[in-house]
């Protein structure tokens, strides 16, 4: 009776784990996973020492060979559509600036990743690469679980929509801040970033902004220091309206 | 009436020489084509100073950014989940093998495609690099045409299934024939590599060959030298006895 308590238990317990990871997920992922397994084994790290029972290694590191390769041929569909002008040197180069470690570092801290991760050793002691190698995990995840052509829409509309902007990457606009304070001020807008510390310490630790234009919120924003923040923020307003902006 | 007879003509030649690209294509591709514009695109040098009506050069480079990225992905998606012992970097070592331009200019050159090349350069003046180039270009130029999942599908069959052998590729077997010799020998089994010329001259010079064992025509194999079209026949019959030959 006791044995039959205990697995009783067990299984729920384990339920209910699943059920706060599937929740959390499906808030990142804009859709339900399938399969925890894959999602799970994108957060493991391999001091945790996990083998399946054909004794195979189950960390995250052969998943960020899949996920890298994945954003590598979405990115590349994507600048091939969209810059018909640019040719083979200049899209090799803004695809690596767009999948460079700095970035996709900065994407997985933005997901806030690192909260799910299973370790043994401290988070502290990571290095600041953890982040982009969860991250690149995690698209390997969601290809194994729904497919190219989910995946392909996740990295459109999780990575491309909000953070890939060409002329920035291209050095056209070198900050939004001081592009929409500009337009401010030539237009006799009163505008306003309101900060706020968000959750999370040390690592995790978040700032959210809010931007006011005229009184209204015309954008919200949420990064690891103010200053990014700002400029995300900026960025979203800016494309907001980008018609009355004229950057050249 | 002159004038229309001259259109009539135009129109007509064009469709016939698209009918003879058409069918060659479906040929090589196991599939028809929807958009032969792609193709055309794949096979344009860039000595032929082609534009569109926005003014954008057409020629193949862009397409080989593209059909680079899909390769790419694909065939980390196979080794993927073909070697789930591989760690991360024994997973990117092989996928630089199987993509590396030597190789890729082997495919090219066994799939003929320089002879859909138009260029003013003469076709003897480009070295080694074009037929791989052209081969990426062309798998740029199916994604376009097809999407994801049908040019996966053609690189499944037309490249991993023919050509990419994890064994051979981690040196566990380095020559078919050897090994093929070897079994027959031991098995006491006649065999026989009957050469013959394929059509073509120059770069496009190939060689055929069938190989019999115990009279029987095991396997038929082409490629760019005597040796190895050899070898490709000795793989595939490889293939066909596997189960009966050691490697060990």
């Amino acid at each position: 009776m006791r044995i039959i308590k205990k697995i009783f238990q067990t299984s729920r317990s384990h339920s209910a784990e699943d059920g706060i990871f599937f929740d959390k997920l499906t808030t990142i992922l804009g859709f339900k996973p399938n399969n925890l397994e894959h999602y799970r084994k994108a957060f493991t790290h391999r001091s945790m020492n996990k083998t399946d029972e054909g004794g195979h290694a189950i960390n995250y590191e052969r998943l960020e060979f899949l996920g890298d390769a994945m954003l590598g041929s979405v990115i590349a569909a994507h600048l091939f559509s969209k810059v018909p002008t640019g040719d083979e040197g200049y899209l090799t180069k803004m695809r690596s600036k767009i999948v460079s470690r700095e970035h996709l570092n900065e994407l997985g801290k933005d997901f806030k990743l690192i909260e799910f991760v299973e370790s043994k050793v401290s988070v502290q002691h990571f290095g600041e690469n953890i982040h982009g190698n969860i991250f690149e995990a995690f698209i390997g995840a969601i290809y194994l679980d729904k497919g190219y052509s989910f995946c392909e829409k996740f990295i459109h509309k999780k990575i491309i929509k909000p953070y890939v902007d060409i002329d920035r990457l291209e050095g056209k606009v070198i900050s939004y801040k001081s592009l929409l304070i500009e337009w401010c001020q030539k237009e006799k807008k009163q505008f306003q970033y309101e900060i706020y510390d968000d959750n999370g310490t040390g690592n995790l630790k978040h700032f959210g902004v809010k931007l006011h234009i005229d009184n209204k919120i015309v954008a919200k924003a949420r990064a690891t220091s103010k200053k990014k923040a700002e400029e995300i923020a900026s960025k979203r307003a800016y494309f907001v309206f980008q018609s009355q902006i004229d950057t050249k």
